[in-house]
């Protein structure tokens, strides 16, 4: 059945598939964040256990995967497709976490919109009838991410105001068509926007376009206003990027204030830990989501919530290149009912 | 509709929709193979006009691009999702290719599976009536590969027998619920499977184990035999990759040899051309796909083709911490009739 109409970039789930199990698993100062508490695992060891920060990921994904599954009630045999990604060269966080497991696997690269553009197809993946469970997961590393996109931390750089703080965190949704919820309704794929910022310590900027694009499609696609949301949360924007979105609603005469905030930065606290514009990374929305957010809305706290990755589309060497950044940003409609 | 059993790791597609535009853009020395004759566009120039290799990738995706949409008669615009990805870090080539397009971007990282995992979503996406147009798109450049994967081209380092020889190429396949055909019909998304193999090498041996485990479910879950295609082909394991195939089928009793080939063997000539092993790249198994198998299927060629890509999972980095290779095979079934 027709579930999209043409010219519209908003697909209805008419089955509204359940979120049946989610978990994430962060290191030690995100635990201390002012979500610590809602988080499934807090490592103590930046290595996780393992020899490298390439691995360290890898084993903190399967951590948050295996908590998920647990939390759903089903083995990793019976999923049916599993759709995950992370910001590693290649994306062997994801690759080398899912190797010993017989799923079969979807690899995605979204940058820090992964976890959106992956709940996204999972639930399309049940909706349309092709599944029975499904997954998305994600990841990401300060250490593994700071020496392939920044400098060793032996180096020791000094970071810019503007720039954020690539999470340690990995977050995991396990989808199914029947369940007690949280549903996910609606989903509202989006282009590429390219804002024209070259500085890649400043990527909160370079998204924010892509981010009021996206959104600006879901609600007139839908003849929603943002009021309709009890939260709308992009991932991972930052302080800098947050601000962009809600100056560009307000030139629209949109008041987005009140319903909106960032999942960069809410994951830390502003006066306390030294994360300038904020978080970022693929596991900071995917850990804000499967845990703070999803808990939010099985306790109540909210019914509605418009969950939006975005992601810098850029390498070091488009950067290098003096190439500008690309940006994107997925919007997944979750509902406490159906 | 359920179109998935529940244990089945196929789906098969009721609504068949049409690959109704496919094309490839590809280098010289590809132009200069067997299959050469058949690539819409031949680039003399290895840069295609851009001042890098990785934007001379970008743009020769572009090409591909636009003469997939020319054929399909459609406009950018009329597309409701794209999937795309590369082998570059940060899937940056087809990212910066795609940049300036208001379509839905769906990344994906599935290594030189890319082509047959986004065949198989842009075929669901419009079999589950998410979309009326969707498209598939990839692309690999020999010397963005080299110089990321490898050693600068001017290092000029010696090739291993086993080696392979990243193909300078890209493919597009716009498909839509209506049309002439081909048609998809059927998808196996494959599981990720680790054979142990640590040499980068000799990617072939890595990827084979994953093709024949795909391969077999999508026999066993449709309760078919290699016969009852008329073209069953690989990309791409080159030939030391397909002959592990055939020998794994042997070791089941069955004879894949009359059916069997695989695109990173068709693309080169192994006599005239010094590709030791064979080809291999996202944009192989892409160009070779939406140019001369499916051409051949629309002039009657064949009526039924089993497209499998295959992906080596790895990194540089993961390589160079002694990790072995991770391989994934997805499979496409496209029919000339419906």
């Amino acid at each position: 059945m027709k579930t999209k109409r043409t010219g519209s970039q908003t697909v209805c789930l008419t089955e509204a598939p359940s979120i049946i199990g989610s978990a994430a698993a962060v290191g030690k100062k995100e635990g201390e964040g002012p979500l610590g508490s809602s988080f499934d695992i807090i490592g103590e060891d930046p290595y996780f256990g393992e020899k490298t920060w390439e691995k360290a990921e890898s084993a903190m994904q399967r951590l948050a995967f295996f908590k998920a599954l647990d939390k759903a009630r089903i083995t990793p045999s019976q999923l049916d497709y599993l759709f995950a990604g992370d910001l590693l060269n290649q994306c062997t966080a994801s690759t080398f976490a899912m190797r010993d497991f017989a799923v079969p696997y979807l690899g995605l690269f979204g940058a820090c919109s992964t976890m959106a553009e992956g709940l996204g197809l999972a639930a399309m993946m049940i909706d349309g009838g092709y599944a029975d469970f499904t997954c998305a997961l994600t990841s990401s590393h300060f250490c593994s991410a700071e020496r392939q996109f920044r400098a060793p931390l032996e180096y020791g750089g000094q970071r810019a105001p503007t720039a954020q703080w690539t999470a340690t965190a990995a977050g995991a949704a396990v989808l199914a068509a029947e369940g007690s919820g949280p549903y996910v309704t609606a989903v509202t794929f989006g282009r590429i926007r390219d804002a024209g910022i070259t500085d890649a310590g400043n990527m909160g900027a370079a998204m924010a376009q892509a981010a009021y694009d996206t959104l600006s499609c879901h609600f007139q696609d839908l003849g929603l206003t943002p009021g309709d949301y009890d939260l709308i949360v992009t991932g991972d924007l930052g302080r800098i990027g947050r601000s962009i979105v809600l100056d560009l609603f307000r030139q629209d005469g949109v008041d987005m204030a009140p319903f909106y905030d960032d999942c960069g930065v809410l994951l830390f606290d502003q006066a306390r830990q030294d994360v300038h514009a904020g978080g970022s990374g693929c596991g900071c929305s995917a850990a804000v989501l499967c845990a703070w957010l999803l808990d939010g809305m099985r306790g109540g706290r909210w019914k509605k919530l418009l969950f939006c990755g975005t992601g810098a589309l850029m390498s070091p060497t488009s950067s290098g290149q003096g190439e500008s950044i690309p940006g994107v940003c997925h919007a997944v409609a979750i509902s406490a009912e159906r």
